[in-house]
């Protein structure tokens, strides 16, 4: 079930059924010479519509700004600053909680985003504490890689030169979902070099078009089509694992 | 062109024909019994991806959730605060202006958003006057139903129950565009009451079903098409305006 | 009754015959080469001190500073940042709402402070809405121009050359109240140039001696005298039908 | 000469002979049973537009909510948080240093203001030292009762009942200066108590009538005569000091 | 009893002795030629640490990072600006506020803080009287140079030359404390400059090697001794005081 | 060497041979039934204070208080939210990159730091990115158990029962460096839970004691003096190592 697909009054008797949704997060940012600059919330969105075809789970819109900063010497990408990232995601989750939603399970499609997500919970939850009572509700990070199964599965297709951004694993799912925008590039080098994250002028020096040891080249519909398919039964699992989840009295 | 199904050397060769660039900007919020949550934002994206496909024009992602606060009794309605608001307008255009776009068109599909989206262009226009520096951008707000002759097509459309909220030509827009997704209420009254905007209890309270002075009934999918390709035919006109405007020295 | 004037005590006994308080609004800012500097924010304390003369209402001190960035290129202007602004609105209105005052009306004499006056309100309802309780207070805007005739009389006195800055009618009523301050220049045009409102450097090179569409040598005392006169019966009556509304229950 | 009552040329010439400053600035809350709840903020707005009669000095708006949060459990005051305080004080002198105002002099009318206003200061030279600039002003804060001469006239005027808040020497300003709003009452006891401040609550119950260890009942308006045309000589005193001061290499 | 060297079983049952805190709070910043750049927070700290041998108080973590914007300009000093500082204390008060401390005493050893701290305890006293509530624990602040019989005893020891920053008397609390660390330099003039406080450039020109009045070179280990003595005694009395004191109705 | 042991000019002179510091950064929180509250801190400290004694290292003040949210509820845990400790990281950095530190390594101690303090450097770099310029420093965060060697002679000297939370590794640590402030107590059960971590009533309902999945009883003063020693020296080769790492052109 899409939310933004919805009513209001469908989304008051989805509430009745049960009280978790998933927020598709990502990031805006360039993928190297022929990823998509919005890989990395077309991801975990492709997934999770995916996902709620057979499963009676409800999926939030994109949240499809995150934290690229050190992308920004590319054009194209878009950046917020974690601290208005924090902001954002509080008043999501806010929004959220104020209608019941118990559960807030956050599909992430950026590594990038890991630390300021969960810098945001932590704020959330402060905020609570300091004011001497219980949230209300729980929050829970998933990057789409690592839901059951997926990340053995890349490493099947992709045992050389997946490095870790403008990765063939998530190239091959937006070719998958959008294969009238497959782009192609000669790479040089084929895999691309590694290195440290800094700033954005730091990073563009290290890694000249955009790749972290990653050879994009390997992406296939195919493939892409394999990864979604796992990982929206992944997500479903991991839906259905937290909604069962209690709380300690 | 869209910048999410782009590659950033996409962007970079966009960026020596153009620097005008447009960002759909709407709300999650209920739209009455039968408006979907999602309305406000898919509406001006619907418009900016018709109006790409004959203009080379560069849409950006959709920022789809906005200032939505006294919807927020109703279940699915998300909001940021106003202040959160202004700082990530501002990231995005602090993002954007570094890759050089000069001009700025934010394509708005929700009447609440546009004092807060004005505040933003303020505080960013401050920003470089305190700092005794030029902004190096200019920022322009449209809304959808003000771009050229659209106002008067949904005033011909829907003479009477057109309302505020939930209104008969944004519904349709969507139904145009997602027709799998029209659902059907009976409404009482026929045309929804009208009244100020407070707070959220206050408005739910005034407003029982969601909506504002409409008659959400009189939408159809046709009347959304010709609504979307008008709507369309302005924003193309909109931006070469913007793109032409000269800075004085 | 001027609250600056009077006691707590005398507060204290004024909210047992209403909830209901005036706060003077405006902007200290440049305007032309005879406006006075403190033309905003001094017309509507104006008018509102006239007003409570025969009525038992109850006048703020005067919200002096307002948003005025784009005057920033011309000495004597001082702005707050929208986002300050939100804050300073929001800790006048927790002062005042603490007090007991349940309806609170912005006079406001500065069309640019428009947006961000809203956003305050905004900022403030979705306080209440994230905590999950009611606001307990109403809050409303009023431009001294928008009061029952006002607009019609100013249109009648200066059916040319009104204007949107640095306005005759808005001279006049300075003119009216501090006849000594009166000031003269040549005006070259006589009426100013007109067109959009960026940040300040493109603002002063847009309009270089700062009026916007404006004749400003059509003020008289005499003028404002009348405007004055209008405007505060027009805001007794703005007060009363504020205090008279009921909330939805 | 006063900023408000200026055209933006005449401040433009006004810089060609001088780059200080003057803001009134203070506080607007309670002053016991019978003081004015604008004392604070029309003391230095008195003593300020007095001195600018015989000197060439500029007088800029005056700042009128301060700090006053130990005052807000009584109907009429209205505080700034600190935070927010810091934040529009950074806008004023920003805009100010902005015109080349290179003195900025605030004369204060609250002590409970001190702390906040020099946070203020540092705030604003910290932006320039974490720049590694120099920041372009000078900012002093000067109490109009430590103007030269004044300290020792009030203990002359006032040996006995003096006391911190609602004291005889700031009612007999505004006595001298509002005569018409001179009101009287009661005191028990006569002269109020001393101790520590904290919140409003803990205020309240401590200074059931607002007053601090002073007895209002010795103002005159006279004696309030003689403060003002004493500060008011203070101050040209001390903005000349202050203008002639010069910044080390 | 200190609380890092502690259990939270051990300060559960502080609690149920006492309510009170002591928070050694400074700053890190250079202090001249000799003095060591943790002077104003080590200073407090080793009071501290000696108060609580010998009495059953208890001593939190020092907060050893405080308001040092003027003395940016010497390598190893450490600054927060006044806004940073204010959430700062914000969250350790509403940390310790939340396990039942009621009196939270500030044992101070920098002067550029006192503005900024007491901001701070306003802004967390103004958070309860904005939300209508109690604050529920009351704060303040002690320099430990006004400690009972400090001053005096270090005007004895230095009756010239004491200056006000880089003073003997607290170089020789860091003499006694850290003898293996003292200094030693050759002072010109011995006596060094006294002047006002503007931001770290200025600050540089006016002091170059960053004493002001001060004659360090006065600063025994003994004399230290004597005066942590003295200072040990005095916060004893001070927390008693403070512990004693009772809340009004 | 100790910043706050030396003098200005020993840090202006230890600029001239090397441009990097250390900060050591830790927490103030709950460690069970016997770890003292400062063990989060403590460990770094004592880990750079020992690898300074052989090494030209420079070790800042420590940062004693992090995100320690979920352990509010137990006493004595003091904490940061993550956006107040972003704000202090910050101007941590700001100051130190001021007197030209162009490596700064953050030695860490406490696991629920690492996604503010990566958020803090990104906000960091985002700042620097906004502005167009390069941001001049790199910033390094290392877990004082990931150092060289630490994580496998850990689990060589605890193969079962280290846990996550109130290790025996890291009670070890403060055993040797705070031999008389070794606790006792009986644990039960003897391996404490595991789970997630969320708000903190949620966590001392799921860990009653606050330890995670740990067995302090493990620790002695002699494993720890062990741990010590080897970590001492992975961060010295860690200094060395970054301070060698040269910036892309």
């Amino acid at each position: 079930m899409l939310l933004h697909l919805s009513t209001w009054r469908e989304i008051e008797a989805f509430l009745t059924r049960s009280r978790t949704i998933v927020v598709p997060i990502g990031s805006n940012e360039q993928h190297g010479p022929t990823g998509l600059l919005g890989t990395d919330w077309m991801c975990p969105q492709i997934i999770a519509e995916e996902a709620q075809k057979d499963a009676d789970i409800l999926i939030a819109p994109t949240f499809n700004i995150g934290m690229a900063q050190h992308h920004l010497g590319f054009p194209g990408t878009i950046s917020l600053r974690p601290s208005t990232f924090i902001a954002a995601i509080g008043d999501w989750v806010r929004s959220l909680a104020g209608h019941g939603f118990e559960k807030i399970l956050f599909l992430n499609g950026h590594g990038g985003n890991v630390a300021s997500i969960e810098a945001a919970f932590s704020e959330l939850y402060a905020e609570a504490s300091f004011a001497r009572r219980p949230a209300g509700f729980a929050l829970k990070l998933c990057n789409w890689w690592d839901l059951e199964g997926v990340g053995q599965l890349a490493q099947e297709q992709f045992p050389v030169g997946h490095g870790s951004h403008a990765t063939p694993s998530e190239i091959a799912v937006t070719q998958w979902a959008y294969p009238d925008a497959i782009k192609s590039a000669a790479y040089s080098p084929r895999i691309a070099p590694t290195g440290p994250i800094r700033e954005a002028r730091d990073f563009r020096a290290r890694f000249p078009d955009g790749r972290m040891g990653s050879d994009p080249d390997l992406a296939t519909p195919e493939k892409g089509g394999e990864l979604v398919k796992l990982a929206a039964k992944g997500l479903v699992q991991a839906v259905n694992a937290f909604s069962r989840e209690s709380t300690p009295a």
